[in-house]
């Protein structure tokens, strides 16, 4: 025997590549075309390094106070991690330990499988229906937690509020976290169902609508109580995870909502007019709610397509899994990405 | 039932105070009274933005290759967190897997049993002898992994490289962590063991020595087997902990080699002053080769300094647990905060 007997094994999430070559067009991992609001890079450029010197404030006050004003709430229904999977993770380890099965679909972000074997939790995948929707009452069944991504990802089909609240209600002994990183770009939040349901968690993240997947800032949002024991173990993990720098950043682009807005909008009215050159092109197309459009050909493999793309230096994703192996997933970039994406398309299957 | 019944309960780690008055002299939780390096503001400063909307590198390169030259390592057997609080909870969750009690002294960083019980490790504590030094014989039984702050805290206590390679060869079965967040003023590392022995993992941080605590960097160092089972754990978690800003400015820091001598031997300079200052004033001290003191007074009790440093607002620390609650200790400041210490310690012993 050696140490190397006693080392928990895993089998990592593998994330989309980020290619170190030049001039590549990367549509493969839902960044945000455009850069974050101005006033994120006045605060970094702005920040007094001398302060570097001492421990960062354990509560990220600043950025909690912003996204709760943000959001309606009070600062203890706030929680802010390392981007959303740090949130997200520390939810898996705190909310589900019973012993008893988590429920998520079986088409989803693929870290939640990760996430549970990591913790050594059981899960039992949902199959979705054939249009990729949730079917409700595959959550109606004993279980030790359940996670949602609404929109979904690499679907990016959106479950309407009420279809969840029936989930969260009927399931008052779990944790039911949805989580809503794509949500901006279309989706309906269950924010407002944190007043009513104390089982309820909402996961959101800086990284897609608010162009900061650079900065590593996610959130929860929840009841005290839930939002109290997250961070009774996030204070067991690391006293301070979020940086000065971090936290205020992250408050910056709270403080802009304007460009907010207006940034979402832009990449909506893109995503948009690509769905529609892309139906032109014999792709069908999910309902994408998203920063991503979810695609498939009528008659081409998503594999010869996906490959095609990469050897123009286009990157998307494409996962050879059971059911989605027809199927890309096309982040949405500007509109000079897009246009020379369908310009390609357009010729490739002409050919 | 409810889903409260579910969740995982934890006692969190205590860190010390943040106070957020002014004018108060802060020698609470081990920070460095200087600025980082020149290198660092310059690099945050001169951030690019607009690649916050991009995921960062996720192995963090530009940081571990500048460790890893630093140190004479390859890049491989660098692993980089947020704080060395990061590194170290990610290490037990990684290593310390087999079931087996892990072992470390009684008086130590009081964050072990805290990680060990958030992960269901057993534990058990290994008593300091009277002078607070490690009986390396505590060390050669049956274990799950061994953990050894060195020097330690709250003592200041170090020990030999030579007294931990014994620790170290005798447990081939186990991973050994040497936690060196304090090494860089004045104790001995254990870095040049790593290419001897693989169940080594040395863990520093930037946020002591560098002046970095609110940048949030830690590092751990070992052969390339142990740190790529660190690395699949991270990326079981996360994949991406470190921001693009922490990359660039923990880089700038490594860059300044004189910057960070010159720091650590003002910071040593003013502890040797300090230590003989309190002498005088009737205190006994540890051989601290750490940037604070750990400090006992002959004939008045801890807590009545403590508490008259405090209503001075002068904070250091004080914990009420068995064996060392006649002790304070107490950061090392600039020398003009060290001096007011020093002439209100001289005051108040006098009454």
């Amino acid at each position: 025997m050696n140490w190397e007997d006693n080392v928990r094994k895993v089998v990592p999430y593998v994330a989309g590549e980020q290619p170190k070559e030049q001039d590549v067009i990367k549509l493969n991992t839902n960044e945000c075309p455009y850069p974050p609001a101005p006033g994120v890079a006045a605060a970094i450029h702005g920040f007094d390094c001398d302060k570097l010197r001492k421990y960062p404030d354990t509560d990220a006050s600043l950025l909690v106070h912003a996204l709760a004003r943000r959001h309606g709430l009070s600062d203890r229904q706030v929680f802010v991690g390392v981007g959303s999977d740090d949130v997200l993770a520390m939810s898996f380890l705190t909310f589900f330990h019973s012993g008893k099965p988590v429920l998520f679909p079986d088409i989803t972000y693929s870290f939640y499988d990760v996430w549970a074997d990591l913790y050594g939790i059981p899960y039992q995948r949902q199959p979705l229906d054939d249009n990729f929707c949730i079917r409700k009452e595959d959550y109606f069944r004993e279980n030790g937690g359940i996670v949602i991504a609404n929109p979904n990802a690499p679907t990016g089909v959106a479950v309407p509020q009420s279809g969840l609240e029936e989930i969260i209600r009927a399931n008052p002994d779990s944790v039911v976290i949805i989580d809503e990183a794509y949500v901006d770009f279309g989706g309906e939040s269950c924010v407002p169902l944190i007043e009513k349901y104390d089982n309820l968690l909402v996961v959101q993240t800086f990284s897609k609508s608010r162009s900061m997947a650079g900065m590593r800032i996610g959130y929860a949002m929840g009841n005290e109580k839930i939002i109290g024991y997250l961070n009774d173990v996030k204070n067991s993990v690391n006293s301070y995870t979020m940086s000065g720098v971090s936290i205020a950043a992250g408050a910056a682009s709270v403080a802009d909502e304007t460009y907010f807005q207006d940034t979402v909008a832009k990449v909506v009215a893109t995503r948009e007019r690509v769905r529609g050159e892309l139906e032109k092109l014999g792709f069908v197309c999910t309902d994408a709610r998203t920063n991503f459009l979810f695609a498939s050909h009528r008659t081409i493999p998503a594999r010869e397509i996906f490959e095609a793309l990469r050897a123009e230096k286009i990157y998307v994703r494409f996962w050879d899994k059971p059911r989605i192996s027809d199927w890309m997933r096309i982040s949405i970039g500007t509109d000079e990405e897009m246009d020379r994406v369908i310009a390609f398309l357009g010729d490739y299957l002409k050919k």
